[in-house]
């Protein structure tokens, strides 16, 4: 039988990868071979995790249709974040946390998908399913992707699926959750080798809500003034990006993972509706402390979308 | 919590019906308020089912959006497969064995689905996964699901798994699975109440082959001269069909439920082509016999979208 190829999405992230490398594993101890690849470097909180669990980063992978005929999706289903190439191969498992969109099949395949956290609280269903014992150095991914995906519980997309499958796999993996899961995270919060370019790219999502285009990206940090303090170079990278992507708004948040606040940048001609957004007032220099702000997803999306629907 | 509906397809079969009245139970059970629906009349083979387990048929309803906030759907994803209105519903879980298409969601959702050939299969898993014990009367219904979509194992759809699920449940029935299976299937082919269009029509499907219109309509019988003895009839109707909508191809499939063949009955100006689809010879009444032909999805589409292929 000919390998299948494991992989999450584009910009990958903690659970993106450690799920590939996990759900990889999994297949090979059941007689199915294998292989976990990426479609793109792993970030610093990626890295500390597989160091810390003696992984290496599995390999990165172009055109997919190259390289196998079959594929497993962890992690993403949706065509635009998942591999090029990924039309002409075969798609025989998903296994995801999000909604389903821009899929499409021609045969039956195994998909799993639940409304949880985490891939990994997932993954960990399915080693008790199949009988397979998880080793403490998976265990370790596993817990990383949950302690990433949920900022350690205090996300609220997390559930208590979630939390207690992180208690289990703690276990395994022989750490303790709350002191390993803090280094995790400030390890991926450390922007130090990080240029202005690369903080307001690298998990940057572009959204259309009504008729406005609207950027958020999102970057972690132990000390958001670490981010914030070179206000002004940012401001003129984001002014041209504002300016040759044709943007309504670009919304920048630095999120404070010791306070699990955030604090945001706001700039484009709708700027002062986030406002609105999220009942506070952005001071001369477009900046605002959102507090207990944490989730792109459940939290700054939903009250933009709503503010922007407003104005329509 | 608002009640939740649970149903399956149109035109709905034995999998679709059960299934819904399973989970429903399955969902109830573990104390989640649920009911199960139906898009349409139940057929002779389900009516059948639930008498001999003492079930009623589920109540039929229209569009879905006045009747409910939540979904759940068994047996089937895509759009035009489901319910009026489904677009104006949250469909919060999906259990199904078909390939994923024409199906989207706003917001994560619990999707499983396997390839496998009967939802019920799948549904045996996940009372394991809850641990929730199956009694007997539902173990029927989930057992005629199974007879229903494998012919009594015969069709190529039908996997190791099925087999398996279905001797656990016959065991939890107390039913000799191949004494009531039969019966079952019987009770199925008896078309001695349904008019020509009824047969035409019970389970029609349209698919689109290249850049031709192609029809293919499948019914079960003990006898197959039952149906075929009035070919005369039924060819004026489908010339008929033909006619009015622009087929290419009308295929007519006559199942033997006993012996494990079909007899089809093609007409439409590329009726010819399906001799070198099957490798036969059809007579002058445009009838072939397709020895161990019984399943559509993996027999007869794949051989007729394969000889009108050369075609182009």
């Amino acid at each position: 039988m000919e390998k299948v190829l494991v992989f999450g999405h584009k910009n990958p992230d903690t659970d993106t990868i450690t799920s590939a490398i996990v759900y990889a594993y999994l297949k090979n101890a059941i007689g199915i071979e294998a292989e976990a690849v990426a479609l793109g470097e792993v970030n610093n909180e990626t890295k500390f995790a597989l160091e810390k669990f003696g992984f290496e980063a599995p390999r990165i992978i172009g055109d997919v249709s190259s390289e196998a005929k079959k594929v497993i999706l962890v992690d993403h289903n949706e065509k635009q974040q998942s591999a090029d190439g990924i039309e002409n191969v075969q798609v025989t498992e998903v296994i995801d946390h999000h909604r389903i969109a821009n899929f499409e099949t021609a045969d039956p395949l195994y998909y799993r998908a639940e409304p949880v956290g985490c891939t990994a609280t997932i993954l960990n269903k399915i080693f008790k399913e199949k009988g397979v014992e998880i080793p403490a150095n998976i265990a370790g991914l596993m817990l990383s992707a949950i302690v990433s995906d949920s900022l350690l519980f205090k996300s609220p997309t997390c559930t208590e699926e979630d939390i207690a499958a992180a208690r289990e796999l703690e276990e395994i993996a022989g750490v303790n959750l709350e002191e390993y899961g803090l280094a995790m995270l400030k390890a991926g919060a450390d922007l130090s080798d990080k240029s202005l370019e690369d903080l307001l790219s690298l998990d940057a999502k572009e959204f259309v809500m009504g008729e406005y285009k609207v950027v958020i990206a999102q970057v972690n940090a132990v000390d958001v003034n670490d981010v914030m303090n070179r206000r002004a170079e940012l401001e003129d990278l984001i002014n041209l990006e504002v300016q040759e992507n044709e943007l309504d708004l670009f919304f920048f948040v630095v999120t404070d993972i010791l306070n699990n606040d955030s604090v945001a940048l706001a700039l484009g001609k709708l700027a002062l509706k986030a406002e609105a957004a999220f009942n506070v007032k952005f001071d001369d220099n477009n900046i605002a402390l959102l507090k207990g702000v944490v989730s792109r997803k459940k939290q700054v999306v939903p009250a933009l979308t709503e503010a922007l629907a407003l104005l329509l």
